[in-house]
């Protein structure tokens, strides 16, 4: 057999195993019985299958497989490709003592436990030790896969392949001036403040999950190789190269919870549905980085979900859903209605303007964290989230919940995580700029919810590739052009000004 | 460590191998998306974990473990019935050669795809060629296992440990002219037959899936430890010691498909939701067989869910569901439409007496083709089905795909598996004997809804023992007899000759 038909055979199968795991995971989360004992099997069960994986992959068999594949020349695109993440996973996996894994998994699973209940009483020194602890771990994991420059820097890697603290570094310090400009420019803005009331009335359960799947159809998300469900965190998860699934939750006094979660896992989901058949069952099936496959969600979220063109086509469908809320409700208030901007404590809803003012805090306190954990103590921790929000959103915490103890990241030890997010959006924005420009005709095809042109420009430039190239030079291959923050800013320049009559 | 504690720990990872085996398997049937490709993905996913779980299992280690724990003396009755398990497990698959497991695999794939098609166009001969290769395939696998004395005990011991063919050969001997006198007699009878129009009404499917989940809520179907779903045929599947999902069909024309799947599976559920705790993740959280575990479901869906007492308490709930059908029919005549006993083509279709029937000849038939393949050809299969059927029930189907096309079972390879479902009813109608003696109220109770003191008596006898005694020691253990037929005739000739006056 030739070298790289056997590292594809090998890599194959833990791919498979990936996906076998990945199904333990969606089950656990959308079917799963309520008592301990069904979520104390699926725990073993998980374990055991990623403990076999990993015997698998650092295996001697592994290495050889790999050696062997290097010594070719001549490797096709796709080829080297394989051989490149092959490589990329076995050396991440080989360098770190199974102790190490199995530590940092007890951890995050105490830790999430010790976080929920910290949250519940907005009590950060419930919490504290934990976080001191993943903290300790995650350096001890960075020193190990040793990628550098910084210790963060190989954290970031795990996320957001190749790409540099520094250079993430420059680019958020170049963002926050700009951003926090765009937000006091809104706030001295004459104009009322859109009435968010409208959203929070209540909408039935089972007609907004209608409504849902009445959208992501018209998305073309192809339901004979996926399916929606419900969960308590919406998520996305191939669990073959044939079979994505979403899931989304309903708030029964909040509509944009289940429409927008919709539409975000639709994004990664049309993502991940596209891949190249050659892509199917290895390591390329895949998105070329958290940051790439945000960057689909979003793009498909905000930029079109929020879109004044969306809801021309929408709105009158929102309508007939939702007479007693929306029947007399003007369609350009609504739209107003989803484009709020205005400082708040919680990321997770906050607008596209102070988003990204959100993720640069924490990507700047995680970076002090992992790099410099003398100059910062954990526990100074609270005092200092709370000065910075003062610092970019003009706003205090009334309490830890709503500050600091807000996310679930940490817990888990996954830092270098965030700064994913507003990568997205810059490649999103980009990206759109570019279809613009490729597809004049498409505002007004979105108008009339058509939307198959955006998704093959999408397929054949971005889809398709996998995570055969790296993101930034997927996007230069896509646009022509390096990552330029200004399409972010315009984009948002654009939208709010015209919202807010600036 | 010790050597019974190794053994525990490699059979609990087998184990738990196992149930990630069946959850891939329940989320193919209940969740797949329709593609060809998501039904591709999922069977190489299936194959591999297939592989890995006979791999482990077949390991010099696991045979070095055995025979540790073999040479260990005053085992406990927990710690011998697992070992005796895991010689079974072992034994059975180290006589197979992969290449036999592989080539029966590919058969029964094509086979059951060949079987499909002939059913639908009712033309044997195109099955017969996949037949033919999987008896011969199944004489071989046989030959392997070497249990003896026939090739055919070899097969019967996968389903029904240690029953021997001519056990059942001559216990079907006794039964098969009993239940043809009990319908001859039936026949004979002058009562008007009992309409079954009633049942063939429309059903609205939400209004039966409700009905069904209040059922089994009053049968004590735990739903913090499983669920219900449904899928085209109903089944029962444990993707762990705490988590047992049944599903079920829904027929809007007919309402006995889903209401006594769901009873069915029930049924089993139970038996898988009783095992000790002490059980759990081994090899003996399993039913004592599968006629063992048959006569679970079918104690509740025939003795109980068909029975006076049963519609006595749910008739008028029925009625609330559906009162454009039920609300003027009367009680006494739903139980009987319920009840019918007529000789009928289809096994699975067919009435409790008839039943029996239906297997005697599946089970004399398989056992000559594969006992003396020479003396029977699979060409005159379908003739003499037809005779038989002839000769038992009074009548010959009218072409093949209402004879001996009818199962599923051949085209898989699994022969050996009809007897179960008769050693079932006689298991069944012995233990309830004993209930009904034991408990005087029972059928009290049942008229009032309360299945409590019968669920409690099954846990207590049965279900907590799981697979740690063989069936007819469990059998003699629960009702202090040997297997005796005469309890089944009994239970026939009381429920039927009332009904039709006889």
């Amino acid at each position: 057999m030739s070298a790289i038909k056997e590292l594809k055979n090998r890599f194959t199968e833990l791919m498979r195993l990936n996906y076998i795991s990945t199904l333990l995971g969606w089950d656990l989360q959308v079917n799963l019985p309520k008592s301990q004992g069904a979520a104390k099997g699926r725990s073993e069960q998980i374990a055991l299958i990623e403990a076999i994986i990993h015997k698998k992959l650092v295996s001697k068999k592994t290495g050889e497989i790999i050696k062997k594949a290097e010594n070719l020349s001549n490797l096709d695109l796709i080829d080297s490709a394989l051989l490149r993440e092959a490589k990329r996973k076995y050396n991440k996996a080989i360098k770190i003592p199974i102790e190490l894994v199995t530590e940092i998994a007890k951890t995050a699973s105490l830790g999430h436990q010790a976080w929920e209940k910290a949250r519940a009483k907005s009590d950060f020194s419930m919490f504290e030790p934990y976080l001191e602890k993943m903290v300790r771990l995650e350096r001890e994991y960075a020193e190990k896969i040793d990628i550098g420059p910084t210790l963060y820097d190989s954290l970031i890697d795990i996320y957001e392949p190749e790409a540099k603290s520094d250079w993430i570094s420059k680019l958020f310090k170049d963002l926050k001036p700009r951003l926090m400009k765009i937000l006091r420019k809104i706030e001295s803005s004459d104009s009322d403040i859109p009435n968010q009331e409208i959203l929070r009335k209540n909408y039935d359960p089972d007609k907004q999950w209608n409504l849902s799947m009445e959208i992501i159809k018209k998305l073309n998300f192809d339901f004979t190789k996926g399916r929606q469900d419900k969960s308590v965190h919406p998520f996305t998860a191939s669990v073959s190269s044939m079979d994505t699934r979403i899931t989304t939750r309903i708030w029964e006094n909040f509509l944009p919870a289940c429409l927008f979660g919709t539409i975000h896992e639709c994004g990664h989901a049309l993502y991940e549905m596209g891949f190249r058949e050659e892509l199917h069952d290895t390591f390329l099936a895949d998105g070329s980085s958290l940051g790439f496959h945000e960057s689909q969600s979003r793009l498909w979220e905000n930029i079109i979900g929020r879109s004044k063109e969306f809801w021309n086509y929408w709105y009158p469908i929102a309508q007939k859903y939702f007479p007693e809320n929306l029947k007399d409700y003007p369609e350009y208030e609504f739209y107003r209605s989803m484009n709020v901007v205005q400082p708040s404590f919680i990321r997770v809803e906050a607008d596209e303007v102070t988003y990204g003012l959100h993720i640069i805090i924490r990507f700047e306190l995680e970076k002090e964290l992992i790099n410099n954990s003398d100059s910062l103590s954990i526990s100074e921790l609270p005092n200092i989230w709370n000065s910075r929000m003062q610092e970019l959103l003009g706003i205090t915490p009334p309490d830890d919940a709503k500050g600091v103890l807000q996310d679930v990241h940490w817990s888990s030890g996954a830092f270098g995580y965030f700064p994913t997010y507003t990568l997205g959006n810059l490649y999103a924005s980009q990206i759109y700029e570019d279809v613009l420009k490729k597809q004049p005709d498409l505002l007004e095809e979105i108008k009339q919810g058509n939307y198959l042109n955006l998704l093959k420009y999408l397929r054949e430039n971005i889809h398709k590739h996998g995570r055969i190239y790296r993101p930034l030079d997927l996007l230069k291959k896509v646009t022509g052009e390096n990552l330029n923050p200004d399409y972010f800013i315009k984009y948002l320049e654009n939208k709010f000004y015209q919202i807010y009559n600036l």
